[in-house]
């Protein structure tokens, strides 16, 4: 950031009074701009003893296999933006949804918020940012093909409670070095 | 948003290629300028039977009481957030978290995210933005006098799930159409 949006004068980094850290505050009319974390909302659309999965068409990961997810919409909810990130990538719809996996990614600024959810019908298609979408029991999940971590874990967190059949919401903390644990 | 914060140009309201939805665009650098929604991170310090609150001294809502909580800052987590804004706000140290209650609030594009904590010591005062700083017993709680129904229902929630000893995360939308049917 270099100019400020209201008045397009210059800004720089100082600590605004009665604040404790540097922001970009305008030179010119004193408009501070609040930097946020950024919320990826998502969904495991699940029909019987299948779950759905896309495959990326764009980068990064292109290839690589996804569940429904992307950044959260203004004046939308959570969940309405998961639905819609599954109609976009998937060209599915689904029902009784319930917040399942959290993951804060500090690193990069983001909180991922993941939807357990049932396909409303085995109907689905590729949208534009995915090769392929498909149906996948536990045993063919591509494991060593899936795009990221939140990802991964948010399918083993499910096959695990499924053995159980309680769902509780988990909520984690993924930091660069926890990645290259992820077996 | 009037000028483009990388150029300084003029930004107009746009559907850039690709794109469903009109976006902030810079008439000058084609950057596009993306607007997310915010997440307001905060704890419910439990102590005992008895729960810290904090009387506001600044607006909105001053004179009423709330939760410590305020805007999750780039780089850190939403626990980190929700410990940081205990301290600011009641320089109170929390431990044992776990996430309790979310929000959506779509009419202002906020996610609120509190965590149950124990406090790790009867040990408070009054944080800059705080007049005062209590710890309440649910008889004391001043229903009447609290500054958000975010804070209102966390607080219901909480003395709800105390009866029973499970506290599952709770998820809900909030409308402004609800905010007058909160009791």
């Amino acid at each position: 950031m270099k100019y400020c949006s209201s008045c397009g004068g210059e800004v720089s980094l100082r600590v605004p009074a009665d604040d404790d850290r540097e922001r970009h505050v305008c030179d010119r009319c004193n408009t501070v701009h609040y930097r946020n974390p950024r919320i990826v909302v998502g969904c495991l659309p699940v029909h019987g003893d299948l779950v759905l999965l896309c495959r990326r068409a764009i980068q990064p990961r292109r290839d690589y296999w996804t569940l429904p997810a992307g950044f959260m919409e203004i004046g939308e909810t959570t969940l309405e933006g998961a639905r819609r990130e599954t109609w976009e990538e998937a060209r599915a719809r689904v029902e009784d949804e319930s917040l399942y996996t959290i993951f804060d990614l500090p690193h990069i600024s983001q909180v991922y918020m993941f939807y357990r959810a049932r396909l409303a019908a085995p109907e689905f298609a590729a949208g534009p940012e995915s090769l392929d979408v498909a149906l996948f029991t536990e045993d063919a999940i591509p494991w060593r093909e899936l795009a990221f971590p939140v990802v991964d874990l948010t399918l083993r967190r499910f096959f695990e409670d499924r053995r159980s059949g309680v769902f509780p919401t988990h909520c984690q903390t993924l930091r660069p070095a926890d990645w290259s644990r992820t077996p």
